[in-house]
């Protein structure tokens, strides 16, 4: 059985604020780099995907749990895993950890997306073949 | 009785991306203006807070729900009421709302924050009159 | 004779890094609402600039010099002023102060900018109409 | 002979605008990171050097030059050179390429930072062994 996916970044002095720690918003930023590697990591482009495809993903809800801050110079392991997929709606549950994908958790996360249209920016259900790649 | 605090504020190029909206967390910096400008509202002074109490504010749970987008140059009320305060706890209810504070609803919000030693990092009880002020 | 065009703003949490005071890069935001706002200030549309006329402006050379540093709760006094406009060029005088207009002065910037076309990206002299509008 | 130091990163989403481009501010956090990592790259512990020789950078002069913009997803190479160290000043130069640190130059910039005391948060020399280092 194979575990979530995991993408490795750096805190740097841009992600801090005068608490010492990273800023609350910015935690997003990284969850969304590890799900926008993940898609890389499934062959999976993006900015193709908008172009041709007409085909893009929004967040529409996200549940966030600050558990313990990162702080400069951090390493981190963001986690990403699909926990359901079905029409237009994906829902994923992430992590923050602290150094590796075992380490600290720092911060939770459960983000539901929704596959829209690029132009009316309504929900388009996922083709068979992109929802067969995420489920798998 | 008294309506929700309401702050406006302009969407700039700055928070934007290349979906021609208002990037997904830069909501959580709006969301945050309103509420450091409620403080500022009731005289509660966050720097001198910090410094001379030692007490600050952490965010620890935050639930997002994004109903429509907003996008470049729009003018938006957020506003933000506690729905509960006891111990080191304050819950908020806050909404993003095009235009003016009955406008159209983009993001609605629950952010739970709890009062922290600025030093120790650790939870402490708010003060009464601190608490007083907030219950209002 | 009028001076520049000036703009108040307020530094919140989202704009400080670990350091305590605004993160460097955060100041080029803070001029940038000062330019949109003189835009808006002098009736023009740029989100309308954009979409009719296919017309926008992007920035070419910016040369920043940090004296002090802003801290959080700061309110700023953002000014500018055109210098020189001509073809698809405008160069641009700008300083952040604190407080007020005639405040501590915290950051001089000269900022070059051209009107491009909107889909084409390439330089577009401005319309003589709008020329005009910035020159006065 | 050796060249400058290369720092390679992605272009995601957070750092693009409504022009579909990278926005110009963000450029200041590419540079950054460079930097950052170039000093990690010589054994310099940024964290460290604050908390124990109370000894930080400072930027204070930047000039940046805007030739092409990057656009999502794009992977970009970051240059850093030093050409100039002498008492508490340092100067850089940088570049922002397309792909490898021998493709398509999209930004340049000249960077001085001050290393300075990080509780008066005035000026003070780089100790000899660090500038010997910078120097290599």
């Amino acid at each position: 059985v194979s575990g979530p996916f995991v993408w490795n970044l750096r805190v740097y002095w841009e992600d801090t604020d005068a608490g010492g720690v990273v800023y609350y918003a910015n935690y997003l930023k990284f969850l969304e780099r590890c799900r926008s590697e993940w898609l890389r990591h499934l062959g999976i482009d993006q900015a193709r995907l908008a172009s041709q495809d007409r085909l893009q993903f929004a967040v529409v809800d996200v549940h966030l749990r600050y558990h313990k801050p990162a702080v400069y110079d951090d390493l981190l392991a963001v986690t990403a895993r699909v926990v359901e997929s079905r029409g237009a709606s994906i829902r994923f549950e992430q992590q923050i950890r602290r150094g590796t994908a075992d380490g600290e958790v720092l911060v939770t996360a459960e983000v539901r997306a929704a596959s829209i249209d690029s132009v009316s920016l309504r929900p388009r259900p996922l083709p068979a073949a992109l929802a067969g790649l995420l489920a798998s």
